[in-house]
């Protein structure tokens, strides 16, 4: 794709500050249109954006209206997530390249038929898997990559949130789809995409312990996954960081492998390992990627997106088989 | 039980050092009697310790002839690990009270076994479940128990070793019983105490990824269980910490609960947690415990040893169904 960019969101729940920032960091991308996923949604978020200010984005009640009349070359979906795949496949039926919040779709089905879209209309979707944009992830899977610790088996990946204030839909697990899906994700991904390792299977388990208000939402819950190489994973997630916690979350990654262990804390901006040959290794890295602009590079035909076109997909269905396998007991087979 | 407690060895497998330690720093006992397990045992464990040059223990090749002729009050058994179970029914069957390896016995019907014989004999069992006497995992259970991070509902344990130098022992999976009962068990063990949850299922994984000259040991797994309130625990376990790492274990706890967050890391001399009331609480402790000194405590009348009686079967119990656990791919109820 060549000239300038048209982008349109269409809602501002969740992660819209990653478009708004990335706009405003590109000129080659203007901010055409802003519309509303239901009635009366605030667009604050975006409209106080230096982009919005910048660009002027006509705004729209109805994103289907706007769709139709804008037809922008990216659209990006930040709708209530249970949501968000009908918002991509809407995208998707008026040609848009799409960048969606995580996950992409809060059922398999709403997954399949947005999967199907998206290959039949040809269109590029990539979705807010942030942490493989984080320098410390990146010099991770770089090490791993090149053999620091051998053959990747065991993986350890936590996530731990403060629950802070959250609205009304956090208490509705069809409309939020499950912490699984919203937290425990971006774990699911980090490991994968550090170790390069395929997961096989899932157990899990979750609960609501500390949350009566909120019941749809787990507070506390662990997976363990098989991997493509015969070693393990597993991954807890919570929403009980103490609120005076430093950081909102504390997220962590160990990777045990056959000449060696690497753990990733960027909270502690800690991103190291031990290997058989040398006692520490301070893994270098260069800084964050923007998702944003990495996405639109791609586009633009200068590279390869962080994100495979594939990879949202999987990643979403492993999280919402995880849910499954949560919810009845059950191990799932992922592959 | 008062006056001199006579005590005997039985075997030089394993965590003998916890017995002829204890002996020596109580004068109350007396190292009356050294058994070999098997023909050729070397027995220098055992007799080059400052205990044995002190009370000059007789040194019998068949440890059964020890028990007839001896008759100790304190039967210690390091056996290789498939045999202990039968050691413990013999020494129980002489009226012996016991100081035994874990795992106890590598085999369910073993373990039922011993169960029944040390209550038809009315013996007091014990087992080398060690970090429940490390002042950091004290200290962690005494806070939870104090309600310092309100109700504990997610627990991830880590053992992590060094694989050093391991005799042939360890490459038959049916004389070592495999690293869930030898490694993980002390993590089963230091989670259950600390969060005084009870395990309600297991499901589990492990392999052997590093090193094929055992192929009997498993190098790397991870398990998952449901908690009785409800809550999950985790545990990952590996024989994979590189060998000039600063300890030979890397064991880790970590407990979210629902007013705070608590964490220990002995390697690290690390013992803290957040609350939602205090940013870092240190949790002071008052130094290690002698585990061979508690339980001839409670057989003196002076206490109640830190392992209540059921415990060494209940522990072991959960570690052979885990090992099943990850052996089927089955998740397996435990209450």
């Amino acid at each position: 794709m060549a000239g300038t960019l048209r982008v349109a969101t269409i809602g501002a729940v969740g992660h819209i500050n990653y478009v708004v920032d990335g706009l405003k960091a590109d000129p080659t991308c203007m901010f055409v249109a802003a519309a509303r996923h239901e009635a009366g949604e605030r667009l604050e978020p975006v409209l106080n954006s230096d982009a919005a200010r910048r660009d002027q984005p006509k705004v729209y009640d109805d994103y289907r209206q706007m769709l139709d009349e804008v037809k922008p070359d990216i659209a990006c979906v930040c709708m209530k997530y249970y949501r968000n795949a009908e918002g991509c496949i809407a995208a998707a039926e008026h040609g848009c390249h799409i960048l969606c919040e995580k996950p992409i779709a809060t059922e398999l089905p709403d997954l399949l038929k947005l999967r199907e879209t998206v290959q039949r209309t040809g269109v590029r979707l990539t979705g807010m898997f942030s942490y493989r944009f984080n320098g410390h992830f990146r010099a991770a899977r770089k090490a791993v990559a090149a053999g620091l610790i051998g053959q990747p088996v065991l993986a350890f990946g936590q996530k731990s949130y403060k629950f802070g204030i959250r609205p009304d839909l956090y208490k509705d697990r069809r409309q939020y789809g499950g912490t699984i899906p919203w937290v425990a994700i971006h774990a699911i991904d980090f490991v994968r995409f550090v170790t390069g390792l395929e997961y096989t299977s899932v157990t899990a388990r979750h609960a609501n312990k500390a949350h009566p208000d909120y019941p749809g939402l787990e507070d506390c819950g662990a997976l363990l996954f098989g991997l493509s190489n015969g070693g393990q994973a597993v991954i807890t997630f919570d929403y009980l960081r103490p609120s005076h916690a430093e950081t909102h979350g504390d997220d962590r990654l160990r990777v045990a492998g056959t000449e060696g262990v690497l753990e990733v804390r960027p909270a502690d901006d800690l991103c190291q390992a031990i290997t058989h040959k040398q006692a520490m290794v301070e893994l270098q890295h260069n800084g964050d990627v923007d998702l944003f602009g990495d996405f639109v590079k791609e586009l633009r035909g200068q590279g390869k997106h962080l994100i495979t076109p594939d990879e949202p997909f999987r990643l979403t269905e492993i999280a919402l088989k995880a849910r499954e396998a949560a919810d009845t007991g059950r191990t799932i087979a992922l592959c």
